[in-house]
């Protein structure tokens, strides 16, 4: 364990596709804490595509990163040393903390995960905000019911990986996308996913979906956007909804992308398209987790990760999730 | 009154915009009545925005108009002969009938009106289709409610006069839009409502509307799209809801347009994006006639017809409602 802190800071903002440049990798003291505060040793940090958006200069549902400023992360870490009644030494946490090895936090936002109900990394994928966003916007968005087609993009991700499988236990045909015949028979082969295609090889989009969604999409769980997304609208059934979680397509544009052609159908089949953050559904996400932990017990839930190692190799983790190189949750392990 | 039929049927469709040229309009039978049939003098047909869809040959929520054949319309007529033992003689009822002088019916879809409680076109207009989607949208899809505010495009129209109107009523803060001064004018002198701009020389509707709607928009009653709608999603409040009900834009584009710019604005500020049609919402509906009914004779409600005369105007009428150039709802008085 280092006896060093080091950080990872925002040294630019990125024009288009995030490069190593934009980051900065410096050693920095361990601080102190004071009064109600808590140090924590970080474990585990996540790179989630959200972190992209946070990067520009622009307003959103989280304020973006500053320069000169360090990012910051889903983190699971242990308390080392507390002044808050409510952490012990020895307890481990997860919260948003930096990029870094050592954290101060006054607990606000930091909640305590169980090492013995799943390993410490799950409280950043399927036991963490993925997993929880996965339960949200199945549930109380895309109000996703037994016999219903669901169709769901970047389906091998951190939260498309849960979207489908959560959709087979409630008992929905499942349909998924991905970008790599690998990740496709993973689909299919281990999470269970009734049909699944390889959309960079598919020929066009709306027409796979058409194949593979006979009966027309009820549930449209959207992590990508751009094609895929059009490709859904246009296989949307009467009634259906569109879960828009991500659009990670759009997330390096430059310039505003336009969206899906084809909105008529939005009124003609009498559609919802409804954006969601998961934070404003704690209760729903804190019913997840219990559900959840006993799903990966039986096995009805699988789970898959890409860990990088060490806190320099952060950057380079963010930047391969958003070309699609991870296989499963991308965290790094910092320790 | 015409002691022949006369009818209108479509002769080709239309592509891009719609002409004359695509209307034929022919002398026919009065229609014989089986059992159970009524006969129909039409007094007064509806042209509306949707029929623009019905003219294409594609599928949709009703089926496309066919060449050769009558075309379709919301008409009120009075029942002139009966062997259906639900409507009498003198009857007077709205429903989906030819345009045309005299029509058939076997009573499915057919409603008696209340001569007395309002003028007979009225049932086209502000105590029909139109005022009923006006209230189903604000209500069951858009969630209205005291203290929003609502912003409606196509202010003056069938519609969007009643969905302003309404929101008025609700006690939102009420922003239209409308394609000319006059129509500008007619919305906050005369329906009440607090703001209302020209989008043809506002210069860009988002900063227009930026101005008109420093709290950002709670709900967008969307009855235009492109530009408009766009602006509109730029100036969303969170949990803005984006009522989706018609697209009057696009209805003569030859090739499917793109949907607005910044669909992840739907994400950042958990906005609901709904489609809706009137007819599965027909509960609503009557209640609103009820509604409606009392607000228009204690005038809260305000209502303002364009009405070409005879059959033969109808194909011009319906074409200069897709233009603009009617002045609140456009019917044709066929007597």
């Amino acid at each position: 364990m280092s006896e060093k802190n080091y950080q990872i800071r925002l040294k630019s903002r990125p024009k288009g596709w995030v490069s190593p440049e934009n980051f900065d990798y410096v050693e920095a003291e361990i601080p102190d804490i004071g009064d109600g505060q808590v140090l924590i040793r970080n474990l585990y940090l996540s790179v989630d595509p959200y972190m992209r958006g946070r990067m520009n200069d622009a307003p959103s549902y989280i304020p973006p990163f500053q320069i000169g400023e360090v990012l910051e992360a889903g983190v699971v870490g242990q308390v080392i040393k507390s002044n808050n009644p409510k952490f012990a030494q020895g307890d481990h946490v997860v919260g948003m903390l930096g990029w870094e090895l050592y954290s101060r936090s006054d607990g606000s936002g930091l909640m305590k995960v169980d090492p013995s109900l799943a390993p410490l990394s799950y409280y950043l994928g399927i036991l963490g905000m993925p997993g929880m966003t996965a339960y949200v916007g199945l549930t109380a968005i895309g109000e996703a019911k037994k016999g219903e087609t669901l169709f769901v993009s970047a389906a091998s991700g951190a939260v498309g990986s849960v979207v489908g499988q959560l959709g087979r236990i409630f008992g929905c045909h499942v349909v998924g996308c991905a970008g790599a015949d690998d990740k496709v028979a993973y689909l299919t082969q281990e999470l269970g996913f009734d049909r699944a295609f390889n959309y960079k090889t598919a020929g066009q989009v709306h027409k796979k979906l058409a194949e593979l969604c006979p009966a027309g999409i009820d549930v449209n769980f959207e992590n990508v956007g751009g094609e895929i997304l059009e490709a859904a609208l246009w296989n949307m059934s009467n009634f259906g909804r569109i879960v828009l979680c991500g659009l990670i397509a759009h997330y390096n544009d430059e310039k505003m992308a336009p969206g899906p052609r084809g909105m008529g159908l939005i009124i003609q089949r009498r559609l919802k398209v409804q954006g969601f953050i998961v934070f404003d559904h704690m209760d729903l996400g804190m019913e997840y987790i219990q559900k959840a932990a006993g799903w990966l017990k039986d096995g009805q839930l699988k789970y898959h990760e890409s860990v990088a190692e060490g806190l320099d190799q952060a950057p380079q983790a963010f930047i391969g999730m958003l070309k699609g190189e991870n296989f499963g949750k991308q965290v790094v392990k910092l320790d």
